[in-house]
């Protein structure tokens, strides 16, 4: 992508609303752009971020035997009346009236729809255990929305909700999700630690949230060290290794602020194990059993003939609150640091003078070959100076940076920085072209 | 994906308030389910083919320069006060108020949120020509919602807005997303039509319908047949180019029912080569100038040093839409027929003896060299009975069928059915797989 004919709009100084680092980040970045109060336009490069984030989770789930649909953004205000929580759920749904005077809401969740899809086709044991998940726009009509991203009120989550036949299989779907979960922060390049979690308006009585640590975190938490450091479960695990996965890491002390245990805490976590730190929520898991496929008959027939309510749970993620957290654990003075899976580019091409035919060329032949070997390529082909160049390079974050110049060119070498570290090293232009595609 | 692991639930009968073929079909193959009046949750087959459809949209949109952004789905009415259409767009448009009373909508249209996005950010000539095109939910409040996906209220749109410093480049811009619509529809699978169109409330001088012509479409159409049979103009062309691709197509008669002329049709196009028709509108093209960007102050500095209102048109695709126009236009008794390129699996692995372990093991090795060869495959791993699969294979119109049994396979043979023409060949497994991954 030639930067001269994308659309990134970096702003010199971030609004002063813009309180946490990773919303002044964004803003700065021309990630985004407050279109009201808790509501925010994509701007292209944000939406890149948001699209390998959002692609990361879904084959996460995939993986885990997850089943893809898509369901809509408004849902009947009756389908919430037969789980009772319309009227339960409070300012925060919002709440519309079409043209028929019909009542609707735009879905802060779904489990009175994916609950309703269910009892409209599954009828028996045999067609058990099904997981559905969704990647949808939501609504929460947050009463004081801010920081960005982070809490905002139209949100992209991804929601899977599990379907099984008892308890005993609908807690081995709930430790799949588990496990799912490690991998998928993994994979983003988080530290995410599980954390044993209040159940709250979703109901039921096994939850635990995913919690990102960073310093700017919204919450305190304490937990374990040694779960910080854990290595992500990987895939296609038996029954027996999920027990394992989920037991292993259930045994260390994890909690947040209002679960929190301090004498507990001391018991069972060695001092030098103790960790407090600040933290950001991105997950959210829950068992529930048969709270709303009791209230909305959503039964199905067992082995022994009988029709009986289906054991349920419901898996979140907050997609597009995950940019928000990843900025908050990785940035520096410069800008944001993004992990290698999720950046937007895998590197920008640095053209340090547009006007000199030997440099373009080389730049043009750089970007070609990093395209055809699958990379992601920004390439800045303005006219601004050198200066500006380095700096949006740095805010916007991409990983690598080869800048290319008259001088350096004259000698036969470019200049290659890893973002993450500041290190730069010159070599020859096929030298650096090996080390980002090898 | 194993078809027992999956989530297909196919219907015996459509529901009798379904119509149309498009709308019945994609009830009984299991497509969508719907949750309100024109609302529908997208199954995981009807999601598989949304997304084929988006992606190839999406692609020939950047081929064509355009850069996608996404706005939300919720818009101030503040900003549709401006341009002066939040009193003129009636009842179609579903009008919020959140908890603090603020007036929202659910975006019919985004013509006035990316001009507001412009205006803030682009200031200069020299950022243009530019064109943002996202693909968003979209919502209209139809008073009568109905024919499945074709005339839904919750709907998803591509729409792409370009911006340029004055009419001549402007209409360039104009013609470069005629001829984007062409490659688009043509990869699709369609024979899609330009015809002349009234501007309606989106306003302008100069637009364009792209219809599909299907013996059950909704309106009546009229035009030469030489330009139903055009290829596709193809990429990277010069404005000499794309000047031709629009003289050559719209110096061809076409028009809609109420653009209609029928003594202009019978002096511009010999009578062997006029068509009447049925069509379906799929997309739709505007030039409207500074319509909005005079209202919303949406100006840019032109070579001269003076302020002017950026030109602008918009450029929508149904793409949620288009499931059911492709499956109007190409289905049978039997169900649907996929055009290869938006297929939901290219190949069904139809297993006749699921409990037989030799057909089981041909079946898998069948399975995993064709998704090693990238292909997207379904295995029909059930112990239905033949017939029902057959059945079930034919419905969902995925191109290619591959049955193996065990009659077959003691002979050494398989069997491949092509859906689109009926026709069945025996050949070794090699043989077939060779066949479908060449």
């Amino acid at each position: 992508m030639r930067l001269s004919r994308y659309f990134l709009p970096i702003l010199k100084e971030a609004p002063s609303d813009a309180q946490i680092v990773s919303h002044q980040l964004m803003l700065r970045a021309g990630m985004i752009k407050q279109e009201a109060a808790g509501i925010y336009a994509w701007l292209p490069l944000g939406l890149r971020v948001l699209r390998k984030i959002e692609n990361i989770v879904r084959e996460e789930q995939v993986k885990a035997g997850a089943v893809e649909l898509l369901m809509p953004t408004l849902q009947l205000a009756d389908l919430w009346r037969e789980s009772g929580r319309y009227d339960a759920y409070g300012p925060e749904m919002l709440r519309i009236t079409d043209r028929h005077e019909r009542e609707l809401l735009y879905g802060p969740t779904n489990e009175e729809m994916v609950t309703d899809i269910f009892r409209g086709f599954v009828k028996s044991y045999k067609s058990l255990p099904l997981n559905l998940f969704h990647i949808q726009w939501k609504f929460r009509d947050e009463r004081r929305p801010r920081f960005g991203v982070m809490r905002g009120r139209e949100f992209l989550m991804k929601d899977a909700y599990s379907f099984d036949i008892d308890e005993a299989s609908a807690r081995i779907a709930y430790k799949r999700m588990f496990a799912a979960y490690l991998n998928t922060f993994a994979r983003l390049g988080l530290k995410a630690v599980p954390m044993r979690a209040d159940t709250g308006p979703i109901g039921g009585d096994l939850s635990h949230e995913f919690i990102v640590l960073a310093e700017t975190g919204e919450s305190e938490v304490f937990c374990d060290r040694k779960l910080v450091e854990m290595a992500p479960p990987g895939h296609d695990l038996s029954v027996e290794q999920l027990e394992g996965v989920f037991t292993e890491r259930t045994a260390l002390y994890a909690a947040t602020e209002e679960m929190h245990d301090a004498a507990q805490f001391e018991t069972q976590t060695a001092e030098g194990d103790r960790l407090s730190a600040r933290g950001i929520e991105v997950g959210h898991i829950f068992y529930f059993g048969t709270k709303y496929s009791a209230a909305m008959k959503a039964n199905v027939q067992g082995p022994n003939g009988k029709d009986a309510p289906v054991h349920m749970g419901s898996y979140g993620v907050g997609v597009s609150r995950l940019l928000g957290a990843i900025i908050e654990a990785s940035h520096d003075a410069g800008g944001i640091i993004w992990p290698d899976a999720v950046a937007p580019f895998d590197v920008v091409v640095i053209n340090l003078r547009a006007s000199d035919e030997a440099v373009s060329a080389a730049c043009e032949e750089a970007v070609a070959k990093l395209e055809a070997a699958g990379k992601d390529v920004l390439y800045d082909d303005t006219d601004e100076r050198p200066g500006g160049k380095f700096a949006t390079a740095d805010l916007i974050g991409v990983p690598w940076q080869l800048t290319i110049g008259p001088k350096g060119l004259a000698e036969g070498v470019v200049e290659l920085k890893r973002r993450a570290t500041g290190e730069k090293q010159s070599l020859s232009l096929d030298a650096a072209l090996e080390l980002l595609t090898k």
